[in-house]
């Protein structure tokens, strides 16, 4: 059973997710080839540092420090090093070597993706990330294969762990921002700066590759409308509660019409409003959910572990195993996307509804000018409620409005002017409802 | 941009979604083209009736009753006619003739799916039935390529829409067994003879499927031990929304190892508790979803509509754009899965939780007795509870018993040895509990 030709992988970087990557390869080596036709022998493991100490054991001689070299004699690449260079530039030289890549790079795929996608192209190679969007979740394949001959129109996301943790904490145990974050970091949920998960950085990266996915358009990470959960509050999280929603730090990549009628895309991550009732809402802790709307397909969920070095290296292997059996047949990587190129559009052209939490004076006559003010700027209220909570001064009172679907830039319009209206003693919170049709 | 080669289509059978399945070729044309490199041609659809009505208004020049014929002229055979034969012979033909096969015909997987992959992978020919488990979602080739690296523990589905709404009734809307089953009749959930459903044929047939995929094992629709929904009660529903749980039908291809050390695979279908807190508990309403657990990747989750005409032939396009893009790139088609050959397990090997209502004699050391009989035959129990409800006979009680894992033999025989003793005057329902560690 050992007549099996060779093929020859290199992995790059031996940190949680590689050392579980190379003790998988070692170790499942047998039931690997049978799956593949073909030996995936793991000629080398380039890191900085060969006495740094790792999550498994792994045999001395497989470690070097010089990737370049590693890289030229290998059939399959496997990048999990993280970071633009020297990632970048391996990946480049292994594809000019005529490898295949592997990587879990979301940093360098949502900055660099299309140079690498079109240099993989251009020889026929493969580029394959699986790992890097949702962790273990197959969704760039299903996007990418399954959907191929159906219209995606939207795709929203829960894509970071650490923030679904954290929020999910305040949600379900009442917790305040502070406990919820301080718990999230005790559990190791949040890196010593969490600027990248709590502002939303991390989810921009993920929002960026579902979007160019999704919709064969390059969006900038830029161009993602980016806002993080550090200005959620414990009273919003109960007047979602007491409306029945929740709040979920969502990554959206959706296909809309410009008010002009440009054909675009927009890309954007912020906390949202979605129903106690949809499919999201039930992804509780650090777990991960990509929901998928298509225009055959109808509503879609993709959901399981975003993170953890073992869960994503399940989807390092099946990337692997992937451009392995392609290797044994033979032909040309994956077609790359075709590009649709669609516009991105700015925030201000999504439509979307919103829920505005005010505070006023407790005087007749309110209602009626906040309901002039919305109509002036076509925006049209859904449901207008006095609030439970009674967070207010004296002589004043909260209210929640609910919209129908309305433009952003109408809908900051509106907010601006009921700041500036003297009936409206304060703005407490606008927060968007997503997930609804 | 017209100097794309043509591949030849057809299509047999012209229901509910090969009627879609033509429209959105006919539709779709250049789009397609662009992201396969090659024109989609439907070259004829294969019907009994020519003059039948359709959902979709095709072109009647496209229509046949030659199946045969339309086969051998082929590069991609799309087999929506459902049914053993002359489905089966058909696709037999097409593959002899060098065409790839893609099918939406879960029977005819069911009972003859390694049959026909045997005979594609002999010539090379791709054979691929997404649309055959749970309709519009992604399933077969996330288990397939996604999780090739991986090891498949479990796999739970709720695969079959009508089932599901009738139990989502029930635990919602507190509708009896038969107002949920005339209200899902009157959707048009259930078919005229609504057994394949409720009995859980149409699951079992889903479970070998998933059994078969997961686990490079065949396993016969025969082997598939099928309890339907037939049996389940208000009170049960009831119980197990006091417990924290809910019921749904599940179809479960589990690896275990039987008593005799025998490595195996088991596939069953039952109603089963599950808890309000697993993903599952969150499919309502006709959707379907397939809960995975994998050795490295830990749980995953696909969700999305099990059927539906639209939804099911976006499913049926993957397929095709994939062999297409085949056709484009050359090589033999995705090799077949290895066989792991594992012995399919009886249900009594099956190892889970349990739960029993008991009703008894309301006298002292009543409680003594029980526990003696479960622990004679190594069942333990988890938790026991008198319940709220009130529906036994004066001067008696009624138990919930919860057990920790144990072997379905053995819970069996204590069933039967608690009916026999005098303290029981009645089992009132026995469900299995999934879906936890």
């Amino acid at each position: 059973m050992n007549d099996y030709r060779d093929l020859r992988i290199a992995l790059l970087g031996c940190g949680s997710v590689g050392s579980q990557v190379a003790r998988l390869l070692l170790e499942q080596g047998d039931e690997l080839a049978a799956r593949v036709g073909a030996r995936l022998r793991l000629i080398g493991i380039a890191v900085r540092d060969i006495d740094a100490p790792r999550d498994v054991e792994l045999p001395r001689e497989l470690f070097t420090t010089d990737a370049e070299r590693l890289v030229l004699g290998a059939d399959i690449v496997i990048e999990l090093m993280g970071g633009i260079e020297p990632a970048r530039s391996l990946i480049l030289r292994a594809i000019e070597g005529g490898a295949d890549v592997v990587t879990g790079n979301k940093a360098l795929i949502a900055e660099h993706g299309p140079e690498l996608a079109e240099a993989a192209e251009q020889v026929g190679a493969q580029l394959s990330y699986e790992a890097a969007v949702a962790g273990a979740i197959p969704i760039i394949r299903p996007l990418r294969e399954s959907l191929a001959g159906d219209h995606i129109t939207r795709v929203l996301g829960i894509v970071n762990g650490s923030t679904n943790y954290i929020l999910d904490r305040m949600d379900r145990f009442g917790d305040s921002a502070e406990d919820a974050m301080r718990v999230a970091s005790e559990l190791g949920y949040l890196e010593a700066d969490p600027t990248l998960d709590v502002e939303g950085y991390d989810a921009a990266q993920k929002a960026t590759i579902l979007a160019s996915i999704a919709f064969h358009t390059e969006v900038p990470v830029d161009a993602v409308h980016r806002e993080g959960i550090t200005g959620v509050t414990s009273a919003q999280i109960e007047a979602a509660q007491h409306a029945g929603y929740v709040i979920k730090l969502l990554a959206i990549a959706e296909r809309l019409v410009a008010a002009d009628g440009t054909a675009g895309v927009s890309a954007r991550v912020y906390p949202a409003l979605i129903s106690r009732e949809h499919p999201l809402a039930a992804v509780h802790g650090g777990k991960n959910a990509v929901f998928v709307e298509a225009e055959a397909a109808g509503e879609l969920m993709f959901y399981g572990a975003g993170a953890g070095g073992l869960e994503t290296a399940s989807a390092v292997l099946g990337d692997v195993v992937s451009a392995a059996r392609r290797h044994v047949i033979g032909g040309p990587g994956v077609p790359g996307s075709s590009h649709a190129d669609l516009a991105v559009l700015p925030i201000g052209e999504v439509n979307t509804r919103y829920q505005v939490m005010l505070d006023v004076r407790d005087e007749p006559g309110v209602l009626a000018t906040i309901a002039g003010l919305l109509a002036q700027h076509g925006v049209s209220a859904a449901s207008v409620e006095q609030s439970v909570a009674a967070d207010g001064e004296a002589g004043t009172a909260r209210l929640v409005i609910g919209t129908h679907t309305a433009r952003e830039a109408d809908l900051a319009a509106t907010v601006e002017a009921l700041r500036a209206n003297a009936v409206v003693t304060g703005v407490a919170s606008v927060l968007r409802l997503e997930g609804a049709r």
